[in-house]
C-alpha cells in the first residue's frame, strides 16, 4: 500500500493558506501514485490552536475548510487532522480527531488521551474519546489514532486507558498516527523509542506524520516515519524541513538504510534557525535588530539570525557605555563586518548622564547601586526599541536560561525583545553552540568565547562576581527546572548547600522578571514560558 | 451540629505561616464548641500551587504540614484541602483531596471534576476521582466535595460524571463542600445559584468554605455560606475578609436574614483593595511608585493604592512633557496632595532631547512618527523603574483593559509593572469606578473624570483619534473577549461592519503585546493572562 507523508508547516488560523497546502500536496501524492496522504494533528488550524478554540466562529471555520479540502479532493483518501464538535449535550464541546475522507464522506477517529502538561492543555478544550474502531480501506483494517494515544506505555502511564487495547481486537493491519509532537534535543530518540513500543508490543507496521514549523515559541521537528513490524525504520522524512514522501507500506518492507539522529547541539542549532525563520515569515516581517555587546549571547543570536534571515536582514546596533571595555566595541564590529550586517553605534554615555541629571535631586545622597546598572540596559532598551519602531525590525532578546533563571537582567532593559533565541539554553550550552557554529570557520569572534562573561555595567564587572561558576549554577538550574528536584536531592548529589539555597531562591524570586519576557524558542523539555506555570506572590523555597 | 467556617487568606507554599492559621483557627473553633471546623481546598499549599505541584519536594513539604496539623489538632475534628498522593501506578500521581482529620486518622475525599479551563489548570497535575464514599461523623452521613464537583449542573454539562450522583446513594444528611472559587463580579450570584440548585436537588443542607485573599491575579472573594435544605441562606460569611464562623447546621435552622450582594462597581472596589494589599503583603513591599498623569487611570489606581497600602505609601511621579497640558499637571498634583502623598516631578523634554540628539543620525529625514511617541513613554518607564529599583517601590502599572485589548499602549514603557490595577476594566469602566470613589466626597479631581482621555504624546491628541468612542469600542470588545462572539455574531448585533474587523484585528495583532505585560487582577468572567491563552503568531482575523 502506498502511503504520503505529508509533513508540512501550517500556520495557525491561516485557512486559507493551510488548505491550500493540503489540497496541493493531496494531488501531487494522487498523481505520484499514493493510494492515501496523511496529514499531521489539526492540520486544518494549525497547532497549537490555544483558545482560538473556544471560539465558535473558528471551529465553524474549520469545518468550512474540511468541507473545501473534500470538495477538492473528491476522488483522492486523505486522513488529516482537525477539530470536531461533541454531538453528546454531555462533556467538553469538542473533540480533536483524526478523519477520513473520500468522496466528500467523513470518517472520524477521536483522541482519548489528552496532553495537559508541559506546554500541552488538550484537556481544556476536548473531550476523551471513549470508544474506537478502525478505519476500513482497500482491504485493509487501519488503526488510526492521533498523537498522545500512542504514549502511553511502561509501569507508571499518566493515563489509566489505553487506546490501541482496544482497537488491536479489531485485528488492524497497520496502524497511523498524527501527531503534533515538538521538538525537543532528547525528543526525536525518545518519540522512535516510544513508537518503536507500540510497533513491537503490537506487532504492527506503523505510519507517523507529525508537524514541521515553529508556531511561536514551540518548534517542530518533523522526523515523520514509517516503520516495519520489526521495528525497523524503513523511512523517517527530515528534520525541519517540510516533506511530501511516499512510502510503501507492507509486510515485506525491509529497512533500507540506517537513519541517525543529529547530535544535540546540531539539533538545537537548526531549530533556532527554524524558530527565528517562522517567526518572521508568518508575522510577515523580514528585518531584525539585536544589541550587539561583544558577549557571547549577542553573538551567537547575531550568527543566527544572520543563517536564518539573511545577514543583510539583521541590524547589530553597538551601545557602548563608559563601561565597555574595548574589546566589546571591536569583537562587536568584528562579527557585524565578518557577517556584512548593517550596523551602526550609538553610545549611551550621554543618555545615561542625562538620567543622572534628571535623578540628581530624587537620589542625592545615595550611592551607585543597581539602579544606575539598570538604567544603562533600560537606555539600550529604549535606543533599540526606537530604530525597531521607526524601521519596522523586530527586536531580537538574547538572554540566556542560566540569567533568566536566577533574574541576572533587566526587566525592560536587555530582557526586551519580540522572541528570545537562547533564552532555552543554559550558558555551557551557548558556549557549546558558539563553537558548533565557529565549526567550520571563524564566525563568532574567538575572543568573545573565551574571555569571562561580564555585563559590563559597573567598572571591571564579571557575571562570577554575582552568580556562581556557570559550570555549577547551571548544573543546579537544569536538577532544578528540567528535573524538578529539590534541595534535599540536589544537595544529596554533592552541591554546596548554600549555594543551592541560593540559588533555588533566585529562581523563585525571579518569576515576575520571566512572567514579562519575551516568547523563547523552546528547546529544552522544560522551557520558561507556557510550559512552566509557576505562581508569583509565592513563598517556596524564598 | 456546630461547625465552624474558617475562611482564611493563605500564602502559596508559605507553610510555617498556612499551618500556624489552620492551627489556630482549629482551636479557637473548638474552643468556642464547633464540633466540625472546615478549611478550603489546598489549604495547606495555598491555591493554586500551579506547578509547584510537580515538584515531590513541594507534596512532600505539604505531606509533613498535614501531620503538623494532625498533631496539634488531635483532638479537634477539622476537614481541611490538600494534595495527596495516587497509589496506583496508573494515571496523574495527585490526587485533590479534602481530608478528615481526626485522633491524628486520615480520611480522603478526592475531587472528581477537574477544572481545566480560563485561569485553571487542574487536569495537568490531578487525577480524577472514580469513586465516592461519604464521610461518618457524630451520627452523621456527611456528603464531602471538593469545588466544580458540584459544579456539573444543566442540561449541557461539561464533565460526562456526577459525583453527588453517586454520593447521594448512601443517603447523607448534609453536604460539606470546599473550595478555591476566585472572583469576579458576577460570581458571587452565579455561585449561590449553583449551590441552591444542588441544594434543592439533593434536599440537603449545604456547607460551603471558599478562600479569601489574593494570589497574584487572583482575587478571592471568600463569601463562604451555609444554606438550609430549602435552598434559604443561613449564614454567609463576609467578601474579601478573613472569617471564623461557627454554624448550628440542622433540619431546624431557618433564613435568618437578607443577603444582599453588593453590587457590580462595589464588587470591584473592594477586589481590587485586597488584590493591593494582598500583593504586597505577601511579596513583603510597603511602598508603590506610580506615574500620575493627570488622567483617569492613573487617578483611580493611585485612589485604590491609596486605599489599599495608605496614601503616605504611594508615590506619584509626574513626568510632564512639552505635550502635556497644564491641566494634568495641576489634576495629578491636586489628587496626590488631596490624598497627601509623597510626590515628585521630574519632565522628560531633556531626557526626549537627548534620545533625539543621539537617534538624529540614525533617524535622519524621518517624521516624527509612533516612534517619538514610544520614546517618551519609555523615558517615563526607566524614571518610574529607576525609583523603583533604588527605594524599594512596586510599580503599580495603570493599564485599562480598552487599551491592553486593542494595544494602545507602549511595551516597555506604560505596560510596565509589578501588578495591573485596572487591567481587568475597560474604560467605560474605570470611568464608573472613578466616580463610585468619588460617591461619597470628591477624591479623584472631576477633570480628570469628564476631560476627553488623551495620551498626550503628540500635540492635541485625544484617544478618539485612533480609536472607536469608549462606548462603542467596550462593548465590541466584551462580545470578542468575554463573550468570545466571531465578527458575524457581532455586527449582526448592530455594529458598523468595518469597525469591528478592526477591533478584532488590533486585538488579535497584539497579543505580543499582552504576552509581556504584569500580571492583571482580575474581575471579569474573563481577563487578559493566565486565563486567556492565545496563539501570538496567527492569522485568525488579521
Amino acid at each position: 500500500m502506498k502511503i504520503a507523508l505529508a509533513q508540512l508547516n501550517f500556520h495557525i488560523g491561516n485557512f486559507e493558506s493551510n488548505t491550500q497546502k493540503i489540497i496541493e500536496a493531496a494531488h501531487q501524492a494522487a498523481s505520484n501514485g499514493a493510494e492515501l496522504t496523511v496529514f499531521a494533528e489539526l492540520a486544518v488550524s494549525g497547532y497549537p490552536p490555544r483558545d482560538f478554540l473556544e471560539f465558535d466562529d473558528f471551529i465553524h471555520r474549520c469545518e468550512l475548510e474540511v468541507d473545501r479540502i473534500a470538495e477538492a479532493c473528491s476522488d483522492i483518501p486523505i486522513i488529516l487532522g482537525t477539530p470536531v464538535r461533541n454531538s453528546s449535550p454531555k462533556g467538553k464541546p469538542l473533540y480533536n480527531a483524526a478523519v477520513f475522507i473520500h468522496h466528500r464522506k467523513k470518517q472520524y477517529f477521536r483522541k482519548a488521551l489528552l496532553p495537559n502538561y508541559d506546554v500541552f492543555d488538550e484537556y481544556r478544550y476536548f473531550e476523551s474519546a471513549s470508544s474506537f474502531e478502525c478505519l476500513e480501506f482497500n482491504g485493509r483494517t487501519i488503526a488510526v489514532t492521533v498523537c498522545e494515544d500512542l504514549w502511553n506505555l511502561g509501569e507508571n502511564p499518566l493515563y489509566v486507558r489505553q487506546p490501541m487495547e482496544e482497537l488491536i481486537k479489531q485485528k488492524p493491519d497497520l496502524m497511523i498516527n498524527i501527531a503534533a509532537s515538538p521538538f525537543d534535543y532528547k525528543r526525536a530518540l525518545e518519540r522512535e523509542s516510544v513508537l518503536r513500543s507500540n510497533v513491537t508490543k503490537y506487532k504492527l507496521p506503523l505510519v507517523y506524520v507529525n508537524h514541521v514549523g515553529a508556531q511561536t515559541e514551540l518548534l517542530f521537528d518533523g522526523g515523520s516515519l514509517v516503520m516495519n513490524r520489526d521495528g525497523e525504520l524503513v523511512e523517517r522524512l527530515p528534520f525541519f524541513e517540510e516533506k511530501l514522501q511516499i512510502v510503501t507500506v507492507d509486510d515485506t518492507v525491509k529497512a533500507k538504510k540506517e537513519f541517525l539522529i543529529p547530535e544535540k547541539i546540531a539539533l538545537i542549532h537548526d531549530a533556532l534557525v527554524m524558530g527565528i525563520r517562522n517567526y518572521f515569515e508568518k508575522l510577515g516581517f523580514q528585518k531584525a535588530i539585536l544589541g550587539l555587546s561583544g558577549g557571547i549571547d549577542s553573538a551567537v543570536t547575531m550568527a543566527l539570525a544572520a543563517e536564518a534571515l539573511g545577514a543583510e536582514n539583521v541590524f547589530a546596533l553597538l551601545m557602548p557605555s563608559q563601561f565597555s571595555s574595548d574589546h566589546s566595541v571591536s569583537d562587536a564590529l568584528q562579527l557585524a563586518e565578518k557577517l556584512g550586517s548593517p550596523n551602526e553605534t550609538i553610545p549611551i554615555a550621554a543618555l545615561f548622564d542625562a538620567y543622572e541629571k534628571q535623578l540628581a535631586a530624587v537620589f542625592k545622597g545615595r550611592a551607585f547601586d543597581v539602579t544606575e546598572e539598570n538604567i544603562q540596559a533600560r537606555t539600550r532598551g529604549v535606543l533599540l526599541m526606537a530604530l525597531s519602531n521607526k524601521f519596522g525590525y523586530i527586536l531580537l532578546n538574547t538572554s540566556n536560561k542560566s540569567e533568566s533563571a536566577v533574574g541576572y537582567g533587566t526587566l525592560y532593559g536587555d530582557m526586551n525583545g519580540g522572541i528570545s533565541v537562547l533564552g532555552d539554553l543554559y550558558k555551557t550550552e551557548v558556549f557549546e553552540l558558539a563553537r558548533y557554529i565557529n565549526s567550520n570557520k571563524e564566525i563568532i569572534p574567538l575572543n568573545s568565547i573565551v574571555k569571562p562573561p561580564s555585563a559590563e555595567l559597573r567598572p571591571d564587572q564579571k557575571d562570577s562576581d554575582s552568580l556562581p561558576d556557570y559550570e555549577i549554577l547551571d548544573k543546579i538550574l537544569y536538577a532544578y527546572i528540567e528535573e524538578r528536584q529539590g534541595p534535599e536531592a540536589i544537595i544529596a548529589a554533592g552541591f554546596d548547600e548554600k549555594t543551592v539555597a541560593r540559588v533555588l531562591r533566585m529562581v523563585n524570586q525571579n518569576e515576575h522578571k520571566r512572567h514579562q519576557t519575551p516568547p523563547i524558542l523552546r528547546v529544552s523539555s522544560k522551557a520558561f514560558g507556557m510550559g512552566r506555570r509557576m505562581p508569583i506572590v509565592a513563598k517556596y523555597l524564598i
